[in-house]
């Protein structure tokens, strides 16, 4: 009969005897298709409850360690041979290079995006929260709609026809974590034959987007007007990805003239599409938004992508996309079986937060703000050491501009004694994948991508003193005439 | 020179000179080339200021409609000739097919998963919600580290370790928006040359991930013990996708046996994997959880997934994945660009819900709940005419069960049948991609799913009277002996 001491453990008793017959079975020494004692008997052996005995067999026979024939008993089962050793172990030489690299802490960080904690609605923003989960109960409990909730995509209608002059059915709007996430939506919903061009410069996001997704895709280079028809037209590509509102990192605004010669190229061939990326648009600091490319477009051809994690906070991961009406139809017949994948709290809450005007005077708070902050910043480059080196770029939108500086020395030395100074920047050339691609009508080398948004506008003078170091030489003062 | 009427306008003086000139530009009244009247001198004829016509001016500039020269003026650009007409225009007859059809209001949903509103501990989720907003104001604007917050990762996996018995380093973890998600970043992760392997039957959802995403994909009969390794072997197929734990819909528990030799399977040629789907294994009503593939896994072969959709509401849209550390070394390496796709919001509250102990009470709560349910709607069917025609196939674990009916009345009539008296039913035929694959030891016919988390136990009597009628027949009592 089977003999455990279950009297020095500090487990439940059925625990106890089920890991005690388990382990049993692992070894061996309880051998495939040996019958096990009946659990009265067992019992009875151990001074056990019959319910102890019944508990663990139950969990052996739910995990498949035992099996059960009627009126015969319990028999163990039989698992196979043991598992094959270990190959190569990788987690024996410890998994600390898991661990991600702690955050290195800079003087000013003018490569990421982020936004000052004083910009962001808390109080507004929780408040309405609070309101939702009372007023929405039922609704927070149910599955939500494929492209988000009607309540959001009314309120999303509502904003692009106010600010973007873009008139859309919020039928047509799909809501989703983040425009990565809906990249990869569009890549299947245009197929994976379809090949895609990107800006070049650009985001090196979206090349790797379409890298990872496994689609074939193409650098286009600019000219003075943005993304070059001729070069994509040589391509190949059926779908190009731009920025025309304000590239980046150049700031270049599409003209018109391009834009038009963009639908042209689209409308000529079928299954030829544009994706709007309208990333920063809010931030124009004059004269009215530059107009959608959808709003021009009479042929369908145009996806328009805007983001609320520059507009709200990065860590909001909401996104939208517009779909002319028969891309929507045909994502709704092939993908509308996915979840939405922005939670039912923050779809209700960023609804009732724009249909309250909250988003509205939020936006034009955040405009006034950086306004002020871009003013202080070129008002800085002025005074500062480098007024006579420096020559800025496109300061009139967005929440970075271009510095260029007059000096010999390579970026690559600028970037690293910047950096050994606390300050972090990146050089326009970072955003080329094609070196060759740099007829575009601005200095490619020596200019710098300043993204000001997220620092603190008391530091500027101290940021250019320091570039200003970066330079070279004793000091960059030293090349003046 | 140029001359308008704005005396009638309600718009701003600016936008109404901006948008009459653009008009001209675009029908062509003026010309490519021609030369604009200065800004003094038009403002002087048109009596508005100087301001208003710089205003107009900068933003035909900003759009690319006029180019200007420095000291010699503003000239009107080459837009290009007239856009192609609209080819097909599908807005034309209407985007009311867009709408998303209203969704049926059926007496009891036996198909989709839901929980009923009294289950979701709102009071709590709202308060820890406001705290984490008052107490995260900084952390919650900076962008999110691409596997989730540590708070929420830490808490996952200490939840792991005391429910799963499986001990894993939070940075082998990455949070995501859905599972559905997280399945396209391991087809990323694994590469598109990796062929995979589906249960049937099984989630249809699952295959359509797979179909979607462009790669490979072959589904594997079941028998007694859940998926068949020798399929498996003969399906080619690189990783297997699998709910080990309690198999949707049939609720097979995968014996440890099976588990092992899947297991050695993996282990047998490079680069083979497991995905360990747990997406109900919460709910099992007696025993202990079962234990995961992962906890017995000593080659880093099973990928472990599981989602809080079903745990605390379908609306919240956190699901995770931990990744065996050199899968994880490899994501770092190559798809950390990507952006967590849950917002820091919800991060932050759930990984406070949890790490205070509500998530664990309202798991044993929801679990006493459930389980009253489900012995309620045993009871009914009891007591139901159902009772000499039906047989009930795993009610111990999951939000589901399986329902054979004796009846002659073929699947699609009875849930024909049902729906018109409001039930909505799912046959598990409906389940099956290839109606060979029914050798698992259940009957395949007449056989239903019933999901009953989110119906009302106070229905089940109606519901049962309701589905005996539907069985055909004048009454299914009339087939009594």
């Amino acid at each position: 009969m089977l003999t455990y001491d279950l009297t020095e453990t500090s487990l439940p008793l059925y625990d106890a005897l089920y890991s005690a017959v388990k382990a049993d079975i692992l070894s061996g020494r309880l051998a495939p298709g040996e019958k096990l004692p009946s659990k009265r008997a067992l019992a009875q052996h151990l001074r056990l409850s019959v319910a102890t005995v019944q508990n663990a067999y139950a969990q052996l026979l739910a995990e498949g360690y035992l099996y059960s024939e009627e009126k015969r008993g319990y028999f163990v089962s039989t698992i196979g041979e043991s598992l094959p050793a270990p190959m190569q172990k990788t987690q024996g030489k410890g998994s600390t290079d898991l661990e991600p690299a702690p955050r290195p802490v800079w003087f000013a960080d003018l490569v990421s995006n982020s936004i000052s904690a004083e910009d962001f609605p808390f109080t507004v923003w929780s408040r309405t929260m609070r309101r939702v989960i009372l007023e929405k109960e039922k609704q927070l409990l149910l599955p939500l709609e494929f492209n988000g909730t009607p309540e959001l995509r009314r309120a999303i209608a509502d904003h692009l026809a106010r600010f973007r002059g873009l008139s859309v059915d919020p039928a047509q709007i799909i809501v989703g974590a983040g425009t990565e996430y809906l990249y990869t939506l569009v890549i299947q919903l245009l197929g994976r034959e379809c090949r895609y061009a990107v800006e070049d410069p650009g985001y090196a996001k979206i090349r790797r987007v379409y890298a990872a997704s496994g689609v074939s895709f193409c650098t286009v280079p600019l000219d003075e007007q943005g993304l070059s028809v001729q070069a994509l037209e040589e391509s190949g590509a059926q779908c190009v990805h731009i920025s025309p509102s304000h590239h980046y990192p150049t700031g270049i605004v599409m003209p018109v003239g391009r834009r038009r010669e963009l639908l042209r190229w689209a409308s000529q061939a079928p299954e030829r599409y544009i994706i709007d990326d309208d990333y920063d648009s809010e931030f124009r600091f004059s004269g009215r938004p530059i107009p959608t490319m959808m709003s021009i477009d009479e042929n369908d051809r145009v996806i328009y992508m805007n983001t609320f994690s520059k507009t709200i906070a990065p860590s909001i991961r909401i996104s939208y996309m517009v779909l002319p009406a028969p891309l929507m139809e045909r994502f709704k017949r092939a993908f509308s079986f996915y979840a939405c994948t922005v939670s039912g709290f923050e779809q209700y809450t960023l609804a009732a937060f724009m249909a309250e005007g909250h988003f509205e005077r939020h936006l034009s708070r955040m405009k006034n703000r950086y306004r002020t902050k871009r003013d202080a910043i070129l008002a800085a480059i002025r005074e500062s050491g480098l007024s006579d080196l420096a020559t800025v770029y496109e300061p009139n939108a967005g929440l970075h501009f271009l510095l260029h500086l007059h000096t010999d020395t390579d970026d690559e030395t600028i970037k690293k004694n910047a950096a050994e100074r606390g300050i972090r920047i990146s050089a326009l050339m970072d955003y080329l994948a094609d070196v060759s691609h740099t007829d575009f009508g601005l200095p490619c080398r020596h200019t710098f991508v300043i993204n000001y948004s997220g620092v603190e506008a008391d530091k500027f003078p101290e940021i250019f003193r320091r570039l200003a170091e970066s330079c070279g030489g004793e000091s960059p003062l030293t090349s003046r005439g």
